[in-house]
């Protein structure tokens, strides 16, 4: 966390910024941790969300060890600061092995993902040398994303190639179901849990009836690893990443509380038209991104803080456009230049957006946090 | 332009990442340069869609002079880079008169913009020393968003307060409307760039008539600017910001040619999935941006070169899943490992999301730019 300038109160930031409550955070990570250590499962948390240093090292309890990316821009940002057994989280493609064979040289364990015959012989063709590939088979279990499918009986195919290729150590299974995206009680998502648990293990015994080790087995939805159903005891590990910072999707699934929610939009207003009952705020698209507007959420998809009454009607690159659900807005209530303060859809997309996350404790700025971006 | 390796292939690059086509965004720029140059109009191109130095070179025509803005964080990298005579393009806020006296230092010429009272008075409790600030009004003539509206009796209020405040110069009128990008025909557009053009010199006639001066009159939105309706001769300015890109959407309204369009996103196959019809890319809505996904357009938002069939059917933060516009997929024609292009359907919002663009001729790789980020 580096800040060259004494504590800054929030009301004297910038706008549009992404604003990150270390308190929240802290609380986020210390409970997913606390929750896998009493089900006896290891966490390996995503970075996807967040891709700082400082959120890995909470997420990581300080271990630096045992994460997932989801790029290899990630994966060499975190292994160049001392992050070790790191899972590079989707299929591999062969144009990417040199980075990856740098990847093995800086790191103890580095993990790559394959859901296919010809991502196995690409390894063969390209040894480590004094090493072998590490890799995980990609199951769906749901989602219909990448991975191999669960019932199918590629699984055991895969899996029996893969341990008796040349050059490859085949470690285990890898799941991620963004079904549990579309739920919204804790009971069908807790449903999610046991079913993708089932399938999991279920997999993994054919493996094994097959005569081929599985070490590791883990699922990673967010939503799922927040209920986490009691079956889920018989995983070996779970790659949640959103939970450090949550946000209004994860509300309405019933991940977690609205008080859970870490990070925030800070907004002004810098325009009132009554005229088409609106005031414009001085943050569009590139602040707090189009995830979720898609689904035309009848109250849109950002949740203003104070200010229920408040729907976010349009935006472009860089102003939000904001009228009053029911009624006239009355513009005296948002001054010129005052702050809104948005709580995101997709925390994700929304952090993707900003080069630097201001980190504050209470209306306190204590630092800032840089992203790795890119690929 | 910089690249610190000899040049590569497309082929070779790594994936996702954003492609720009120096040929074509030359073409598009010298195109709109002789337009104006024809019409009489000064050209004052929109930085927001790439935030490049080299681009804001081709579309200056080298001049380096005359730009608008959509962030002081553009402004600044600018006038670092010698940029002279910028328009920052939305209302300001009296929490940015610390930095925007700081870019008068650096700049002969740095303006700003109002639509209300309140500005005019903050700009008078916060004087520039030896200079005065210089603002245009923001008219909305369009569009529903910033802006004093074009049939107002504000808009002679509001020039009148300008012009006779302490420590302002009221230079002229700024325009945009977006309502454009809902057109679908060269006749509609032109239609369009008429009546706007009719409302803003009315605008300009009253508050002639009034007694004040409005030296600067424009507007800006890359639809109506594309086809430069012969009434436009009248305005002395246009800001227009998407040509040196363009994209699917412009496309659609008729702005471009299919061939005019100079970005791509590269993505690879990293994933075949027969039984879900589906092959997956290594690319999801950071690398492609979820702009447009909310228009539910029957061919998706994604346009495919050489692969017409296929459409983007659903995004993860980084993975896009694939299918063909109807029938049965045929994975063999996308092997593992394949480079797919994908051309945007917004290259503003897409742009938006790259930490780089590489820039190309041909197929040879000859540079990258790297774009400003921030606020």
């Amino acid at each position: 966390m580096t800040m060259n300038h004494p504590p800054t109160h929030i009301s004297d930031l910038q706008t549009p910024c992404l604003l990150v409550d270390i308190d929240k955070v802290k609380r986020n990570c210390s409970r997913m941790t606390q929750r896998y250590k009493e089900l006896g499962v290891e966490l390996r948390p995503h970075m996807k969300t967040h891709k700082t240093i400082e959120g890995a090292d909470l997420m990581t309890n300080g271990t630096r060890k045992k994460i997932v990316v989801s790029t290899l821009a990630e994966a060499e940002f975190f292994a160049s600061h001392g992050y070790d057994d790191i899972i590079y989280g989707k299929p591999v493609s062969e144009s990417q092995l040199s980075r990856c064979k740098k990847l093995h040289e800086k790191c103890t364990q580095f993990h790559l993902m394959f859901d296919n015959e010809e991502t196995i012989s690409a390894l063969e063709r390209n040894p480590l040398g004094n090493k072998a590939w590490s890799v995980f088979l990609e199951v769906d279990i749901g989602g219909n994303r990448t991975g191999v499918l669960w019932d199918s009986d590629r699984v055991v195919e895969l899996a029996r190639l893969a341990t008796n290729a040349k050059n490859v150590d085949f470690l285990g299974i890898y799941t991620h179901n963004p079904m549990s995206y579309s739920l919204t009680s804790d009971k069908a998502v807790r449903n999610q849990a046991e079913t993708d648990t089932k399938r999991i293990l279920s997999v993994c015994d054919r493996i094994r009836q097959a005569g081929f080790q599985v070490v590791t087995v883990g699922l990673g939805d967010t939503p799922c690893c927040s209920v986490s159903d009691v079956t889920m005891a018989k995983l070996t590990e779970v790659h949640p990443g959103n939970y450090i910072f949550y946000d209004t999707q994860q509300y309405r699934i019933g991940s977690c509380e609205f008080d859970d929610i870490a990070v925030r939009v800070a907004a002004r207003v810098i325009s009132h038209r009554p005229e088409t009952n609106q005031i414009v705020l001085d943050s569009g698209f590139v602040a707090l991104s189009h995830d979720g507007t898609y689904c035309n959420l009848p109250d849109g998809v950002a949740v203003f803080q104070d200010h229920s009454e408040l729907k976010l009607v349009n935006m472009s690159q860089e102003h939000g456009c904001v009228s009053v659900k029911s009624g006239k807005i009355d513009c005296t209530a948002y001054p010129l230049g005052s702050m809104l303060f948005i709580y995101p859809y997709h925390a994700c997309a929304t952090a993707a957006n900003h080069p630097v996350y201001y980190v504050h404790s209470g209306d306190s700025v204590i630092g800032v946090w840089k992203p790795v971006k890119g690929w």
